[in-house]
Protein backbone atom coordinates (compact mmCIF):
# COMPACT_ATOMS: atom_id res chain seq x y z
CA UNK A 1 0.00 0.00 0.00
CA UNK A 2 2.18 2.97 -1.03
CA UNK A 3 1.16 5.94 -2.42
CA UNK A 4 4.71 7.96 -2.34
CA UNK A 5 3.54 12.06 -2.05
CA UNK A 6 4.49 13.19 -5.79
CA UNK A 7 2.14 11.08 -7.23
CA UNK A 8 -0.84 12.61 -6.19
CA UNK A 9 -1.92 16.60 -6.44
CA UNK A 10 -4.81 17.87 -4.41
CA UNK A 11 -6.99 20.71 -6.13
CA UNK A 12 -9.93 22.58 -5.80
CA UNK A 13 -12.18 22.17 -9.05
CA UNK A 14 -15.81 22.32 -9.47
CA UNK A 15 -18.31 19.13 -9.56
CA UNK A 16 -21.55 19.65 -11.85
CA UNK A 17 -24.40 17.44 -10.38
CA UNK A 18 -28.10 17.33 -12.11
CA UNK A 19 -27.80 20.83 -12.33
CA UNK A 20 -26.61 21.66 -9.05
CA UNK A 21 -22.42 23.19 -9.40
CA UNK A 22 -20.44 23.56 -6.14
CA UNK A 23 -16.75 23.17 -5.74
CA UNK A 24 -15.05 19.85 -4.53
CA UNK A 25 -10.81 18.92 -3.56
CA UNK A 26 -9.78 16.66 -5.98
CA UNK A 27 -6.82 14.26 -5.82
CA UNK A 28 -5.01 13.68 -9.52
CA UNK A 29 -2.82 11.41 -10.45
CA UNK A 30 0.52 13.50 -11.06
CA UNK A 31 2.01 13.56 -14.46
CA UNK A 32 5.70 15.36 -14.79
CA UNK A 33 8.13 14.38 -17.85
CA UNK A 34 11.17 12.49 -17.34
CA UNK A 35 14.52 12.73 -19.06
CA UNK A 36 16.46 9.78 -19.26
CA UNK A 37 20.38 10.46 -20.18
CA UNK A 38 22.74 8.11 -21.63
CA UNK A 39 25.92 10.00 -19.79
CA UNK A 40 24.92 13.34 -20.61
CA UNK A 41 23.38 12.35 -24.22
CA UNK A 42 19.64 12.71 -23.62
CA UNK A 43 18.08 9.70 -24.87
CA UNK A 44 14.30 10.08 -24.55
CA UNK A 45 11.75 12.08 -22.35
CA UNK A 46 8.55 10.33 -21.14
CA UNK A 47 5.48 11.71 -19.36
CA UNK A 48 5.67 9.84 -16.28
CA UNK A 49 3.77 9.28 -12.72
CA UNK A 50 7.05 10.80 -10.35
CA UNK A 51 7.93 7.78 -8.07
CA UNK A 52 10.37 4.91 -9.22
CA UNK A 53 12.15 7.17 -11.34
CA UNK A 54 15.42 4.90 -11.39
CA UNK A 55 13.13 1.71 -11.59
CA UNK A 56 11.26 3.20 -14.83
CA UNK A 57 14.77 4.21 -16.42
CA UNK A 58 16.69 0.95 -15.71
CA UNK A 59 13.16 -0.67 -16.68
CA UNK A 60 12.91 1.16 -20.13
CA UNK A 61 16.69 0.72 -21.19
CA UNK A 62 16.15 -3.01 -20.74
CA UNK A 63 12.17 -3.45 -22.36
CA UNK A 64 13.80 -1.57 -25.11
CA UNK A 65 16.58 -3.43 -26.28
CA UNK A 66 19.07 -1.03 -24.91
CA UNK A 67 20.37 -3.44 -22.47
CA UNK A 68 20.36 -7.18 -21.56
CA UNK A 69 21.46 -7.83 -18.14
CA UNK A 70 22.33 -5.32 -14.94
CA UNK A 71 26.01 -5.38 -14.93
CA UNK A 72 25.85 -2.70 -17.96
CA UNK A 73 24.43 -0.43 -15.56
CA UNK A 74 27.78 1.67 -14.29
CA UNK A 75 25.43 4.32 -12.35
CA UNK A 76 21.86 5.03 -12.50
CA UNK A 77 21.22 8.29 -10.82
CA UNK A 78 18.89 11.31 -9.93
CA UNK A 79 20.57 14.05 -11.68
CA UNK A 80 19.82 16.61 -8.82
CA UNK A 81 20.48 14.29 -6.32
CA UNK A 82 19.60 17.06 -3.26
CA UNK A 83 17.26 15.39 -0.93
CA UNK A 84 13.60 17.37 -0.97
CA UNK A 85 14.64 18.72 -4.45
CA UNK A 86 12.44 16.72 -6.74
CA UNK A 87 14.75 15.64 -10.08
CA UNK A 88 13.21 14.69 -13.78
CA UNK A 89 16.37 13.63 -14.90
CA UNK A 90 17.86 9.87 -14.29
CA UNK A 91 21.58 9.84 -15.85
CA UNK A 92 22.62 6.18 -16.73
CA UNK A 93 26.16 5.13 -17.28
CA UNK A 94 26.33 2.57 -19.04
CA UNK A 95 29.33 -0.25 -19.64
CA UNK A 96 30.06 -3.48 -22.36
CA UNK A 97 26.86 -1.63 -24.28
CA UNK A 98 26.69 -1.30 -27.83
CA UNK A 99 24.06 1.30 -27.95
CA UNK A 100 23.65 4.19 -30.50
CA UNK A 101 21.05 6.78 -29.99
CA UNK A 102 18.92 5.88 -33.25
CA UNK A 103 18.44 2.35 -32.30
CA UNK A 104 15.28 3.26 -30.68
CA UNK A 105 13.84 4.16 -33.80
CA UNK A 106 15.47 1.78 -35.91
CA UNK A 107 13.97 -0.97 -33.82
CA UNK A 108 10.66 -0.60 -35.74
CA UNK A 109 12.44 -0.73 -39.29
CA UNK A 110 13.17 -4.36 -41.01
CA UNK A 111 16.64 -4.78 -42.80
CA UNK A 112 14.53 -6.32 -45.33
CA UNK A 113 12.99 -3.97 -48.57
CA UNK A 114 9.58 -5.30 -47.64
CA UNK A 115 9.37 -1.73 -45.88
CA UNK A 116 7.62 -1.04 -42.21
CA UNK A 117 4.92 -3.50 -41.48
CA UNK A 118 3.78 -6.02 -38.66
CA UNK A 119 6.08 -8.45 -39.79
CA UNK A 120 8.68 -6.00 -39.93
CA UNK A 121 8.01 -5.13 -36.19
CA UNK A 122 8.14 -8.83 -35.06
CA UNK A 123 11.53 -9.82 -37.22
CA UNK A 124 13.07 -6.77 -35.28
CA UNK A 125 11.82 -7.99 -32.06
CA UNK A 126 12.95 -11.23 -32.90
CA UNK A 127 16.84 -10.36 -34.38
CA UNK A 128 16.89 -8.46 -30.23
CA UNK A 129 17.23 -12.07 -29.24
CA UNK A 130 14.16 -12.46 -27.52
CA UNK A 131 13.53 -15.82 -27.53
CA UNK A 132 10.06 -18.28 -25.88
CA UNK A 133 9.45 -17.77 -22.28
CA UNK A 134 9.94 -21.04 -20.24
CA UNK A 135 7.65 -23.43 -21.95
CA UNK A 136 7.39 -25.40 -17.98
CA UNK A 137 5.48 -22.78 -16.68
CA UNK A 138 1.53 -23.20 -15.66
CA UNK A 139 -0.47 -20.81 -14.10
CA UNK A 140 -4.10 -22.31 -12.74
CA UNK A 141 -7.06 -20.41 -14.92
CA UNK A 142 -9.23 -20.68 -11.30
CA UNK A 143 -5.68 -18.50 -9.74
CA UNK A 144 -5.27 -16.41 -13.00
CA UNK A 145 -9.22 -15.44 -12.45
CA UNK A 146 -8.68 -13.86 -8.70
CA UNK A 147 -5.48 -11.30 -10.03
CA UNK A 148 -7.66 -8.68 -11.10
CA UNK A 149 -9.47 -8.21 -7.80
CA UNK A 150 -5.89 -8.32 -5.63
CA UNK A 151 -4.93 -5.77 -7.94
CA UNK A 152 -7.46 -3.69 -7.39
CA UNK A 153 -7.51 -3.94 -3.98
CA UNK A 154 -3.29 -2.75 -3.63
CA UNK A 155 -4.07 -0.34 -6.33
CA UNK A 156 -3.50 2.78 -3.35
CA UNK A 157 -3.39 6.00 -6.04
CA UNK A 158 -5.70 4.48 -8.45
CA UNK A 159 -8.56 4.84 -5.80
CA UNK A 160 -7.45 8.23 -4.76
CA UNK A 161 -7.28 9.80 -8.38
CA UNK A 162 -9.09 6.98 -10.46
CA UNK A 163 -6.14 7.66 -13.32
CA UNK A 164 -3.89 5.66 -13.42
CA UNK A 165 -2.72 2.58 -15.37
CA UNK A 166 -1.03 -0.37 -13.20
CA UNK A 167 0.73 -2.96 -13.70
CA UNK A 168 1.05 -6.20 -11.29
CA UNK A 169 3.48 -9.07 -11.73
CA UNK A 170 2.15 -12.38 -9.22
CA UNK A 171 3.80 -15.86 -8.93
CA UNK A 172 1.95 -19.05 -10.02
CA UNK A 173 0.17 -19.13 -6.35
CA UNK A 174 -1.35 -15.81 -7.29
CA UNK A 175 0.70 -14.38 -4.68
CA UNK A 176 1.51 -10.27 -5.68
CA UNK A 177 4.91 -9.59 -5.66
CA UNK A 178 4.66 -5.91 -7.14
CA UNK A 179 2.71 -3.51 -8.43
CA UNK A 180 3.50 -0.55 -9.83
CA UNK A 181 1.56 2.68 -11.10
CA UNK A 182 1.93 5.47 -13.47
CA UNK A 183 -0.34 7.74 -16.36
CA UNK A 184 1.34 5.44 -18.57
CA UNK A 185 1.03 2.19 -19.69
CA UNK A 186 4.45 1.41 -20.87
CA UNK A 187 5.84 3.30 -17.98
CA UNK A 188 3.97 0.84 -15.29
CA UNK A 189 5.46 -1.91 -16.78
CA UNK A 190 9.06 -0.44 -17.52
CA UNK A 191 8.92 0.12 -13.31
CA UNK A 192 8.31 -3.70 -12.67
CA UNK A 193 10.62 -4.72 -15.13
CA UNK A 194 13.17 -2.65 -13.91
CA UNK A 195 12.32 -3.27 -10.13
CA UNK A 196 13.23 -7.10 -10.97
CA UNK A 197 16.39 -5.63 -13.19
CA UNK A 198 17.81 -3.80 -10.11
CA UNK A 199 16.58 -6.81 -7.79
CA UNK A 200 18.47 -9.37 -9.78
CA UNK A 201 15.34 -11.12 -10.52
CA UNK A 202 15.42 -11.19 -14.42
CA UNK A 203 14.35 -12.82 -16.35
CA UNK A 204 11.07 -13.59 -14.69
CA UNK A 205 10.50 -16.94 -16.09
CA UNK A 206 8.00 -18.00 -13.07
CA UNK A 207 5.23 -14.91 -13.11
CA UNK A 208 2.15 -13.48 -14.96
CA UNK A 209 1.96 -10.04 -15.60
CA UNK A 210 -1.46 -8.40 -15.50
CA UNK A 211 -1.81 -4.86 -16.99
CA UNK A 212 -4.98 -2.80 -16.46
CA UNK A 213 -5.30 -1.50 -19.83
CA UNK A 214 -4.90 -3.02 -23.23
CA UNK A 215 -2.19 -5.57 -24.61
CA UNK A 216 -0.81 -3.77 -27.39
CA UNK A 217 2.02 -4.97 -29.29
CA UNK A 218 4.59 -2.61 -26.91
CA UNK A 219 3.66 -4.28 -23.89
CA UNK A 220 4.17 -7.82 -25.05
CA UNK A 221 7.30 -6.89 -26.47
CA UNK A 222 8.29 -5.64 -23.17
CA UNK A 223 6.54 -8.51 -21.21
CA UNK A 224 9.21 -10.70 -23.86
CA UNK A 225 12.10 -8.50 -23.02
CA UNK A 226 11.67 -9.20 -18.94
CA UNK A 227 10.94 -13.16 -20.01
CA UNK A 228 7.56 -13.20 -18.45
CA UNK A 229 5.27 -16.70 -20.14
CA UNK A 230 2.32 -15.46 -19.65
CA UNK A 231 0.86 -11.76 -19.77
CA UNK A 232 -3.01 -11.05 -19.22
CA UNK A 233 -5.08 -7.80 -18.72
CA UNK A 234 -8.78 -7.08 -18.48
CA UNK A 235 -9.55 -5.72 -21.54
CA UNK A 236 -8.68 -6.43 -25.36
CA UNK A 237 -5.07 -7.13 -27.01
CA UNK A 238 -4.18 -5.52 -30.39
CA UNK A 239 -4.12 -7.75 -33.63
CA UNK A 240 -0.23 -7.51 -33.51
CA UNK A 241 0.20 -8.13 -29.87
CA UNK A 242 -1.53 -11.36 -30.98
CA UNK A 243 0.83 -12.02 -33.71
CA UNK A 244 4.07 -11.33 -31.61
CA UNK A 245 2.98 -13.46 -29.24
CA UNK A 246 1.99 -16.39 -31.16
CA UNK A 247 4.98 -15.69 -32.99
CA UNK A 248 7.40 -15.69 -29.78
CA UNK A 249 5.20 -17.85 -27.61
CA UNK A 250 4.08 -15.97 -25.25
CA UNK A 251 0.65 -16.67 -23.50
CA UNK A 252 -0.94 -14.09 -24.34
CA UNK A 253 -5.01 -13.51 -22.18
CA UNK A 254 -7.36 -10.62 -22.06
CA UNK A 255 -10.43 -10.00 -21.03
CA UNK A 256 -9.82 -11.55 -17.58
CA UNK A 257 -13.50 -10.73 -15.55
CA UNK A 258 -15.10 -12.91 -13.16
CA UNK A 259 -14.39 -16.42 -14.03
CA UNK A 260 -13.86 -16.09 -17.53
CA UNK A 261 -11.14 -15.02 -19.96
CA UNK A 262 -10.10 -15.72 -23.54
CA UNK A 263 -6.68 -16.79 -24.73
CA UNK A 264 -5.33 -15.19 -27.72
CA UNK A 265 -2.05 -17.43 -27.76
CA UNK A 266 0.15 -19.92 -25.46
CA UNK A 267 -3.01 -21.37 -24.10
CA UNK A 268 -0.77 -24.46 -22.57
CA UNK A 269 -0.16 -22.44 -20.44
CA UNK A 270 -3.28 -21.67 -18.69
CA UNK A 271 -6.07 -24.39 -20.19
CA UNK A 272 -5.49 -27.73 -18.20
CA UNK A 273 -5.45 -30.66 -20.64
CA UNK A 274 -8.61 -31.95 -20.85
CA UNK A 275 -10.59 -28.64 -19.89
CA UNK A 276 -11.65 -28.37 -23.72
CA UNK A 277 -15.75 -29.12 -23.75
CA UNK A 278 -15.22 -30.07 -19.86
CA UNK A 279 -18.19 -28.51 -18.27
CA UNK A 280 -16.71 -28.36 -14.62
CA UNK A 281 -19.37 -27.11 -12.52
CA UNK A 282 -18.10 -25.05 -8.74
CA UNK B 1 -20.98 3.89 -39.05
CA UNK B 2 -17.30 3.00 -40.63
CA UNK B 3 -15.66 -0.12 -39.63
CA UNK B 4 -12.78 0.04 -42.16
CA UNK B 5 -11.71 -3.43 -43.07
CA UNK B 6 -8.01 -2.97 -42.48
CA UNK B 7 -9.65 -1.89 -38.68
CA UNK B 8 -10.57 -5.39 -37.71
CA UNK B 9 -9.02 -8.59 -37.85
CA UNK B 10 -10.78 -11.95 -37.16
CA UNK B 11 -8.99 -14.75 -35.46
CA UNK B 12 -9.44 -18.28 -33.66
CA UNK B 13 -9.05 -17.92 -30.02
CA UNK B 14 -9.66 -19.92 -26.73
CA UNK B 15 -12.66 -18.82 -24.32
CA UNK B 16 -12.25 -20.08 -20.71
CA UNK B 17 -15.56 -19.81 -18.71
CA UNK B 18 -16.07 -21.75 -15.17
CA UNK B 19 -13.79 -24.40 -15.79
CA UNK B 20 -15.07 -25.15 -19.73
CA UNK B 21 -12.69 -23.91 -22.84
CA UNK B 22 -13.61 -23.75 -26.16
CA UNK B 23 -12.99 -21.83 -28.98
CA UNK B 24 -14.33 -18.95 -30.60
CA UNK B 25 -13.85 -16.57 -33.41
CA UNK B 26 -12.80 -13.14 -32.30
CA UNK B 27 -12.69 -9.67 -33.68
CA UNK B 28 -9.25 -7.96 -33.06
CA UNK B 29 -8.91 -4.39 -33.21
CA UNK B 30 -6.13 -3.69 -35.85
CA UNK B 31 -2.48 -2.63 -34.87
CA UNK B 32 0.00 -1.65 -37.49
CA UNK B 33 3.12 0.62 -37.15
CA UNK B 34 2.81 3.55 -39.49
CA UNK B 35 6.05 5.80 -40.64
CA UNK B 36 5.60 9.60 -41.44
CA UNK B 37 8.40 10.79 -43.58
CA UNK B 38 9.22 14.36 -44.55
CA UNK B 39 10.20 13.92 -48.60
CA UNK B 40 12.45 10.71 -47.64
CA UNK B 41 13.25 11.66 -44.13
CA UNK B 42 11.75 9.30 -41.27
CA UNK B 43 10.17 11.62 -38.87
CA UNK B 44 8.38 9.31 -36.72
CA UNK B 45 6.97 6.16 -36.06
CA UNK B 46 3.38 5.13 -34.70
CA UNK B 47 1.66 1.85 -33.94
CA UNK B 48 -1.85 2.81 -35.17
CA UNK B 49 -4.43 0.71 -36.35
CA UNK B 50 -4.81 1.44 -40.16
CA UNK B 51 -6.93 3.74 -41.90
CA UNK B 52 -7.36 7.40 -42.18
CA UNK B 53 -3.57 7.51 -42.42
CA UNK B 54 -3.17 10.33 -44.39
CA UNK B 55 -5.54 12.40 -41.43
CA UNK B 56 -3.67 10.96 -38.99
CA UNK B 57 -0.54 12.06 -40.68
CA UNK B 58 -1.85 15.75 -41.28
CA UNK B 59 -3.28 15.81 -37.47
CA UNK B 60 0.57 14.65 -36.11
CA UNK B 61 2.28 17.49 -37.81
CA UNK B 62 -0.36 20.09 -36.63
CA UNK B 63 -0.70 19.48 -32.92
CA UNK B 64 3.10 18.82 -32.46
CA UNK B 65 3.61 22.31 -33.78
CA UNK B 66 5.80 21.10 -36.83
CA UNK B 67 3.08 23.06 -39.38
CA UNK B 68 0.51 25.53 -38.67
CA UNK B 69 -1.45 25.64 -41.74
CA UNK B 70 -2.68 23.40 -44.03
CA UNK B 71 -1.26 25.33 -47.01
CA UNK B 72 2.54 24.26 -45.46
CA UNK B 73 1.50 20.98 -46.94
CA UNK B 74 2.70 20.69 -51.00
CA UNK B 75 1.75 16.58 -50.58
CA UNK B 76 0.38 13.95 -48.43
CA UNK B 77 0.28 10.58 -49.88
CA UNK B 78 0.49 7.08 -48.89
CA UNK B 79 4.28 6.05 -50.08
CA UNK B 80 2.96 2.91 -51.81
CA UNK B 81 0.01 3.37 -53.59
CA UNK B 82 -1.01 0.68 -55.43
CA UNK B 83 -4.86 0.02 -54.54
CA UNK B 84 -5.14 -3.48 -53.12
CA UNK B 85 -1.56 -3.25 -51.31
CA UNK B 86 -1.95 -1.83 -47.56
CA UNK B 87 1.00 1.14 -47.20
CA UNK B 88 2.15 1.94 -43.82
CA UNK B 89 4.52 4.84 -44.73
CA UNK B 90 2.69 8.25 -44.91
CA UNK B 91 4.95 10.16 -47.24
CA UNK B 92 4.59 14.47 -46.91
CA UNK B 93 6.41 17.13 -48.28
CA UNK B 94 6.46 20.54 -46.77
CA UNK B 95 6.71 24.13 -48.00
CA UNK B 96 6.79 27.36 -45.86
CA UNK B 97 7.74 25.11 -42.80
CA UNK B 98 11.16 25.85 -40.74
CA UNK B 99 10.74 22.01 -39.22
CA UNK B 100 13.85 20.70 -37.94
CA UNK B 101 13.87 17.21 -37.61
CA UNK B 102 14.74 17.27 -34.11
CA UNK B 103 12.34 19.93 -32.80
CA UNK B 104 9.74 17.10 -31.76
CA UNK B 105 12.36 16.24 -28.88
CA UNK B 106 13.01 19.64 -28.02
CA UNK B 107 9.45 20.67 -27.97
CA UNK B 108 10.17 19.30 -23.93
CA UNK B 109 12.68 21.00 -23.05
CA UNK B 110 13.12 24.60 -21.78
CA UNK B 111 15.48 27.59 -22.36
CA UNK B 112 15.67 28.29 -19.16
CA UNK B 113 18.30 26.28 -16.82
CA UNK B 114 15.65 25.14 -14.60
CA UNK B 115 15.96 21.94 -16.61
CA UNK B 116 13.11 19.80 -17.88
CA UNK B 117 10.06 20.19 -15.63
CA UNK B 118 5.86 20.52 -15.66
CA UNK B 119 6.72 24.38 -15.91
CA UNK B 120 8.97 23.75 -18.95
CA UNK B 121 6.24 21.76 -20.80
CA UNK B 122 3.70 23.92 -20.74
CA UNK B 123 6.29 27.20 -21.70
CA UNK B 124 7.04 25.30 -24.31
CA UNK B 125 3.27 24.98 -25.61
CA UNK B 126 3.53 28.79 -24.77
CA UNK B 127 6.41 28.96 -27.09
CA UNK B 128 4.47 27.56 -30.56
CA UNK B 129 2.13 30.88 -29.95
CA UNK B 130 -0.44 28.29 -28.65
CA UNK B 131 -3.33 30.91 -27.69
CA UNK B 132 -7.10 30.87 -25.51
CA UNK B 133 -9.70 28.83 -27.38
CA UNK B 134 -12.34 31.17 -28.35
CA UNK B 135 -13.67 32.74 -24.32
CA UNK B 136 -17.47 33.17 -26.15
CA UNK B 137 -17.82 29.09 -26.73
CA UNK B 138 -20.36 27.82 -24.30
CA UNK B 139 -21.86 24.40 -24.12
CA UNK B 140 -25.07 23.60 -21.73
CA UNK B 141 -24.56 20.90 -19.40
CA UNK B 142 -27.17 19.17 -19.80
CA UNK B 143 -25.72 18.92 -23.36
CA UNK B 144 -22.52 18.01 -22.14
CA UNK B 145 -23.96 14.86 -20.61
CA UNK B 146 -25.25 13.56 -23.69
CA UNK B 147 -22.53 13.40 -25.40
CA UNK B 148 -20.78 10.27 -24.31
CA UNK B 149 -23.95 8.07 -24.92
CA UNK B 150 -23.68 9.32 -28.77
CA UNK B 151 -20.19 8.43 -28.57
CA UNK B 152 -20.67 4.93 -27.52
CA UNK B 153 -23.39 4.39 -29.88
CA UNK B 154 -21.34 5.39 -32.73
CA UNK B 155 -18.04 3.63 -31.87
CA UNK B 156 -18.23 0.74 -34.85
CA UNK B 157 -14.88 -0.76 -34.37
CA UNK B 158 -15.12 -1.06 -30.33
CA UNK B 159 -17.82 -2.56 -30.44
CA UNK B 160 -16.48 -5.31 -32.33
CA UNK B 161 -13.31 -5.77 -30.64
CA UNK B 162 -13.48 -3.98 -27.44
CA UNK B 163 -9.80 -3.03 -27.90
CA UNK B 164 -9.92 0.51 -29.49
CA UNK B 165 -9.90 4.38 -27.72
CA UNK B 166 -11.99 6.73 -29.60
CA UNK B 167 -12.06 10.55 -30.03
CA UNK B 168 -15.29 12.67 -31.51
CA UNK B 169 -15.81 15.89 -32.06
CA UNK B 170 -19.26 17.88 -31.54
CA UNK B 171 -21.06 20.95 -31.97
CA UNK B 172 -22.94 23.04 -29.17
CA UNK B 173 -25.81 21.81 -30.04
CA UNK B 174 -24.66 17.87 -28.88
CA UNK B 175 -24.36 17.47 -33.10
CA UNK B 176 -21.98 14.56 -33.47
CA UNK B 177 -19.66 15.90 -36.01
CA UNK B 178 -16.55 12.76 -36.75
CA UNK B 179 -16.01 10.46 -35.02
CA UNK B 180 -12.59 7.89 -35.08
CA UNK B 181 -10.83 5.55 -33.34
CA UNK B 182 -7.38 3.76 -32.83
CA UNK B 183 -5.45 1.55 -30.88
CA UNK B 184 -3.64 4.57 -29.22
CA UNK B 185 -5.43 7.64 -27.80
CA UNK B 186 -3.15 10.09 -29.01
CA UNK B 187 -3.97 8.78 -32.92
CA UNK B 188 -7.35 9.09 -32.80
CA UNK B 189 -7.01 12.95 -31.64
CA UNK B 190 -4.52 13.27 -34.58
CA UNK B 191 -6.83 11.84 -37.03
CA UNK B 192 -9.91 14.03 -35.96
CA UNK B 193 -7.70 17.34 -36.34
CA UNK B 194 -6.07 16.07 -39.19
CA UNK B 195 -9.65 15.48 -40.96
CA UNK B 196 -10.78 18.98 -39.83
CA UNK B 197 -7.09 20.47 -41.20
CA UNK B 198 -7.59 18.65 -44.35
CA UNK B 199 -11.29 20.05 -44.85
CA UNK B 200 -9.84 23.17 -43.48
CA UNK B 201 -12.24 23.37 -40.33
CA UNK B 202 -9.56 24.64 -38.13
CA UNK B 203 -9.75 26.21 -35.92
CA UNK B 204 -12.15 24.55 -34.29
CA UNK B 205 -13.02 27.01 -31.64
CA UNK B 206 -17.08 26.01 -31.55
CA UNK B 207 -16.24 22.80 -30.81
CA UNK B 208 -16.09 20.23 -27.68
CA UNK B 209 -13.29 17.29 -27.80
CA UNK B 210 -14.46 14.50 -26.46
CA UNK B 211 -12.07 11.13 -25.75
CA UNK B 212 -12.67 7.96 -24.35
CA UNK B 213 -9.75 7.70 -22.39
CA UNK B 214 -7.61 9.53 -19.44
CA UNK B 215 -7.04 12.96 -20.50
CA UNK B 216 -3.67 13.35 -20.30
CA UNK B 217 -1.03 16.50 -21.13
CA UNK B 218 -0.41 15.41 -24.39
CA UNK B 219 -4.20 15.05 -25.53
CA UNK B 220 -4.80 18.77 -23.80
CA UNK B 221 -1.74 20.19 -26.06
CA UNK B 222 -3.69 18.37 -29.48
CA UNK B 223 -6.94 19.81 -28.69
CA UNK B 224 -5.09 23.25 -27.98
CA UNK B 225 -3.26 23.01 -31.58
CA UNK B 226 -6.50 22.63 -32.78
CA UNK B 227 -7.75 25.30 -31.31
CA UNK B 228 -10.74 23.25 -29.37
CA UNK B 229 -11.92 25.37 -26.17
CA UNK B 230 -13.39 22.34 -24.43
CA UNK B 231 -11.45 18.79 -23.83
CA UNK B 232 -14.22 16.38 -22.48
CA UNK B 233 -13.45 12.91 -20.95
CA UNK B 234 -14.96 10.12 -19.22
CA UNK B 235 -12.35 9.20 -16.96
CA UNK B 236 -9.77 11.29 -14.81
CA UNK B 237 -7.07 13.87 -16.03
CA UNK B 238 -3.22 14.35 -15.61
CA UNK B 239 -1.67 17.24 -13.13
CA UNK B 240 -0.06 18.23 -16.06
CA UNK B 241 -3.61 18.63 -17.99
CA UNK B 242 -4.75 20.72 -15.45
CA UNK B 243 -1.83 23.22 -14.98
CA UNK B 244 -1.47 23.57 -18.78
CA UNK B 245 -5.52 23.74 -19.71
CA UNK B 246 -5.71 26.59 -16.78
CA UNK B 247 -2.72 28.26 -18.14
CA UNK B 248 -4.00 28.87 -21.16
CA UNK B 249 -7.63 28.60 -20.85
CA UNK B 250 -9.03 25.56 -22.35
CA UNK B 251 -12.28 23.62 -20.31
CA UNK B 252 -10.95 20.71 -19.05
CA UNK B 253 -13.90 18.45 -18.02
CA UNK B 254 -13.77 14.90 -16.44
CA UNK B 255 -15.66 12.04 -15.47
CA UNK B 256 -18.55 12.67 -17.42
CA UNK B 257 -20.90 9.91 -16.77
CA UNK B 258 -24.32 10.33 -16.36
CA UNK B 259 -25.64 13.75 -15.11
CA UNK B 260 -22.56 14.58 -13.43
CA UNK B 261 -19.01 15.71 -14.60
CA UNK B 262 -16.08 17.30 -12.66
CA UNK B 263 -14.81 20.59 -14.34
CA UNK B 264 -10.92 21.10 -14.08
CA UNK B 265 -10.55 24.50 -15.96
CA UNK B 266 -12.31 26.88 -17.66
CA UNK B 267 -15.69 26.33 -15.71
CA UNK B 268 -17.08 29.34 -17.56
CA UNK B 269 -17.58 27.47 -20.42
CA UNK B 270 -20.05 25.01 -19.10
CA UNK B 271 -21.15 26.61 -15.58
CA UNK B 272 -24.05 28.65 -16.47
CA UNK B 273 -23.53 31.51 -14.05
CA UNK B 274 -25.91 30.68 -11.00
CA UNK B 275 -26.11 27.56 -11.04
CA UNK B 276 -23.72 26.83 -7.78
CA UNK B 277 -25.01 25.83 -4.95
CA UNK B 278 -28.60 25.68 -6.57
CA UNK B 279 -30.02 22.28 -7.12
CA UNK B 280 -32.49 22.35 -10.35
CA UNK B 281 -34.33 19.30 -10.12
CA UNK B 282 -35.98 17.71 -13.51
Amino acid sequence: MRTPERSVEVTQVTEWAEGCARPVQDSLAAEEPLEIRIGDTPLTVTMRTPGDDLELAAGFLLTEGIIETADQIAELRSAQSNPGVKSNVVQVELQNASFELDDLQRNFFAASSCGICGKASIEAIRRRGLRQPDPDFRIDPEILCKLPEILRSDQAVFRRTGGLHAAALFDADGELIVLREDIGRHNAVDKIVGWALLQGRLPLSRNVLLVSGRGGFEIAQKALAAGIPVLASVSAPSSLAVKLSRELGLTLVGFLRGRRFVVYAGEFRCIPAGSHGQLTPK
